[in-house]
């Protein structure tokens, strides 16, 4: 039996490293920032524990581009290396100096916010570079060295003259990298992956106005002043306590966050929990539109205000990936699957703990100011159902909080309905009927007559809502969600009271028989109803049932195949109505067939199911009334 | 100056290979069936050119589950390894046996078809085994071995008693992916990654029932016989040559990709490139709906048959990832950003030679079947116009095939229609008028007019149209698109004709007084004008310009702000109607108001601006008028 060690080669591992490892070339700035970073935050603990007998001042990372020379420079003033720390940090690849720094200091470095995971990062910058050096003074009275490597596994060191401390990385462009030697392009990564990193970045310089003393003669000039152009914010709203916080705060960070979004958010949540695992951040509701894909994906992952990614599918639940805001976990896995993010056991419990917060704080805005609340339903409504829907547990909660609009602006929470309409929408049966509207203008004529009937007239208009009353009907005792246009309204809601029909048996046949020689049987049932005579003549209804099973079809579920069935409608016939008597007393075919397709056409109408040539002939037809 | 090498310390490396390398740990499979692969095609290769003096028979690769014993097997009948080669591919990370035997073989192994890239493949394995078994036998003749590792950087290497030829990989399966050992995620992974792999994959047994013989007894039953499980098609249709395919086998092939997809594709387009670059595929044109966005994403890429990603965004041009179907090519460099990708000249030449071929192949379908291309139109439009709208040689092409539907189911190309038209829809100012129909329902009254003029009156629906509208105003010459609401039909192509009035100027500003009465300002602009008696008494119409200009910016475009403007439109009143002579003579103000409002709302009804309780109290109106 042979015994032996697995043996890298560098030869072949180290273009792997410089191409295949990051799957974006771009990261290669965020990398050595995260570095300079690390190195700038190990000096402040450092020195906070007295390890460090140097100053730790006011440091700073500098930026800088040398066009001509096709060079970029990041610049630190952090802990520097010494030759040693030079030969063990870089030149043994994938060797943490993070990981052992936090070894070493575990207890007291615990929140010193060191970013970086394993040693490999610094190598990231071959992958815009043909030749990187290191000039480094470490903050220990040792000479400072230059440190060079051209991407080969070669490397020189020697004695620099740097007498800063700190760490110059050099990187000289490859041909075809010079994308990274534009400021605008720099500019904008900067801007994406370290706007909240916590030591001050600089790039370059800009100009400001000074604003003139209150005193100063009329025709001064305001002077103009050259400051460092300072790309990040180091301390992010997210990062300090709710209670140091005002609502401005949360806003302006908002803008922060989305510069080109006009629009103010409605809310903020603040997260903040340390155990079982550590988790800050911001989320926001923002006014939602109808379009449930278009608005996803706004909410950045940070670790340790690094940006991460936009993408936290399986960290977020879905219904709040709506959200926008900000998530900093130093606890999420990165580089795993999707599929095994969500099988995570901290990472569960980080998505449940987000839905937890998320309904004590629409629980808590409910309670505290229900006025506004109700004002901003209509904008968040489209979170709040799809999390009813997706998530049991945030449907239990939702009870307290979960509104349901009627036509006529007031909002209930579904106990208040409950108790409002049980005693008149209750039919005999001892069913509760709860009627509803999806569109005001599209069904105004059967909301008119609900409402004269004292019933309360509910406006659902959500995509997702025909889910949502599905579940309600199975989760609530007894009740059904029906729609105004469903049936006429005395058998909307049945009650025993029966009325008297003004034709006789022999009259009714006669109608349905004159009746149905005009209306085409495949598109319309005809059902003769016995109605107050001032209810509308003719009126077109949907049943319920059909109609709800497309709908959730198109939004995916619902029953299989009801999607392609056809559109079912009755058409219902007042026989108590003036119109109907008039049609029976009739003696011309034509006049009386020119009665049924006008008052056809008119309840066709008021559904919205008069169209094109049709619409075109009823105008025609009736400009001829007119006159 | 000191020089020195850069050392890769395995202790460090070998944990982050196992972690970090892949972002999805279900690629093991992948990678180790991919090995699989290379050993088979490398003996195939040998054998045919005679290096190896072994039958190379039928070959096929085994996947077995143990879950009692928690491992998973691969096993193949390859090439297999001496402990030499063990020692050399397996022992010495990142040495890659598929790039050293290319190079051997550089001309002979061209086609080979060899799949792995570097050595880390393998390594993949201890993503979710805790320890790995290598059972190997060369072709050679040498003993077999046994290699074990369990992850950490020491290997045992003993000799076997495997007498047959190839090699067996043992994943002892670590207790956090058990999922692996689940018969119904490893037939997954193998459907998504292997399904068209080259040599047969066999993963457990099936039964398969075996049709009687004709002259069997009546009472014989059907004999059951257990076969092996073969999970893929070695030989899938984008491998063969298009000569040797028909038309069903492309059918049967969209199929196999799309098992839950019922709808037929409605044509097909074989790519198959040589030089510069390597790339074979088939892409399927699937009826289009107008959701751009939920459609994408369903071209699968594979390197070699090996399925890479479902995402070919920069890899083909984005209005053809609409398009479903596969595309094989080694040259595609995986694992680089997307913006790379873009500016990768390989990559924007295939983007192009995939354009250039459907552009091609669209034209070819038109002219040898043109009935048949105008009954696809419409499911193909889209991807036409998108195409159009984003590549200016597409646009080009197009013009040979793009077509232009009428209301009444012609279909022109832009040529056939300009000639077509010309001579009647050229205004007086020698503008070419093109004019269109958004909504055959919506816009039937207006249709009716234009048709009744003997215009044309082309159908365009799609949700971009505006946009195209707009490239095509600029690049033809003296040409304009009018829907045919915009106006009035004498003012949507201007001739020189005029118009006797019936009403003297005194009557005009009496009628326009009166009129302004009752039609509220803000809402229509009343404009008179003198048509025909049988033309319609009152019409709405919306000027292009500032309606096309907001539908523009509905879809991305347009002039800024124009989204938010309301609304414009105007109320056409023709002085020659009957109905206008009779608003003019009636004397009580209440009846010329009834009938001013009467015919307003009916030509509100013609544009569908009547609604809500609007619309009931017409209704109400036109029942009362009708009795």
């Amino acid at each position: 039996m042979t015994k032996g060690n697995i043996n890298v080669s560098v030869e072949n591992i180290f273009p792997l490293i410089k191409k295949f490892l990051y799957s974006d070339h771009e990261i290669f700035l965020r990398e050595l920032i995260s570095n300079a970073t690390d190195a700038t935050l190990k000096l402040k603990h450092l020195t906070s524990i007295g390890d460090a007998k140097v100053e730790y001042g006011n440091p700073q990372i500098e930026i800088k581009i040398d066009k001509k020379g096709k060079k970029l420079h990041i610049i630190d003033q952090g802990i520097g290396m010494t030759a040693d720390e030079v030969e063990k940090y870089i030149n043994q690849i994938a060797f943490s100096g993070a990981e052992e720094f936090l070894d070493k200091y575990k207890d007291s470095g615990k929140d010193s916010g060191i970013i970086g995971h394993f040693g490999l990062g610094f190598y990231s910058a071959f992958m815009v570079a043909e030749k990187v050096d290191i000039i480094t003074k470490s903050f220990k009275d040792e000479p400072a060295v230059i440190w060079t490597c051209d991407g080969s596994p070669e490397f020189t060191l020697e004695p620099h003259d740097k007498t800063e401390r700190g760490t110059e990385i050099i990187l000289h462009i490859a041909e075809d990298s010079t994308e990274f030697l534009e400021e605008a392009r720099i500019n904008s990564l900067l801007t994406k992956y370290n706007k909240f990193m916590p030591i001050p970045i600089k790039f370059g310089t800009k100009e400001v106005t000074i604003p003139l003393a209150e005193d100063a003669p009329k025709d001064a000039k305001p002077k103009k002043e050259t400051v460092d152009n300072i790309i990040n914010n180091p301390n992010p709203a997210w990062t300090k306590q709710p209670a140091d916080l005002e609502d401005e705060n949360y806003k302006s960070f908002y803008r922060e966050l989305y510069p080109t979004q006009f629009e103010e958010p409605l809310f903020h949540i603040h997260l903040n929990v340390d155990y079982p695992f550590n988790l800050t951040g911001i989320l926001y509701f923002p006014k939602m539109t109808t379009d449930l894909n278009i608005q996803k994906d706004k909410i950045q992952l940070y670790q340790n205000q690094v940006f991460v990614t936009d993408n936290v599918e399986g960290i977020v639940p879905e219904f709040l990936t709506m959200l926008r805001g900000v998530i900093d976990s130093p606890d999420i896995p990165l580089n795993v699957s999707r599929s095994y993010l969500q099988a995570d056991g901290a990472v569960k419990k980080i998505s449940s703990y987000i839905t937890r917060k998320v309904a004590d704080k629409l629980k808590s805005l409910f309670n505290n100011n229900r006025e506004d609340f109700e004002a901003k339903w209509n904008d968040i409504k489209i979170v709040i159902e799809y999390g009813m829907l997706s998530e049991d547990k945030f449907f239990e909660k939702a009870d307290a909080f979960a509104l349901y609009p009627t036509v006529d602006g007031k909002y209930y929470t579904y106990e208040e309905l409950f108790n409002k309409i049980k005693a008149n929408q209750t039919d005999k049966d001892g069913k509760l009927v709860i009627l509803y509207a999806s569109n005001e203008d599209a069904q105004h004529s059967y909301i008119e007559a609900a409402t004269a009937k004292g019933y309360e007239v509910l406006l659902l208009d959500s995509p997702i809502i025909s889910h949502l009353m599905q579940k309600l009907e199975s989760t609530k005792e007894n009740i059904t969600f029906t729609r105004v246009d469903a049936d006429h309204i005395d058998n909307l809601i049945k009650k025993d009271d029966t009325k008297i029909s003004k034709l006789t048996d022999e009259q009714k046949t006669e109608l349905e028989t004159i009746l149905k020689e005009v209306i085409p049987a495949e598109k319309f049932s005809v059902q003769l109803e016995t109605m107050d005579n001032t209810s509308t003549p003719f009126m077109i209804t949907q049943p319920e049932f059909m109609r709800r099973m497309k709908e959730m079809q198109q939004t995916g579920g619902g029953m299989f195949g009801m999607g392609n069935m056809p559109d079912m409608y009755n058409l219902v016939v007042n026989t108590n109505s003036e119109l109907v008597g008039e049609i029976l007393a009739t003696k011309t075919k034509k006049k009386q067939e020119r009665l049924i397709t006008q008052s056809l056409d008119l309840a066709r109408l008021s559904q919205g199911l008069l169209k094109g040539e049709e619409l075109t002939n009823f105008i025609k037809r009736s400009y001829e009334m007119i006159k």
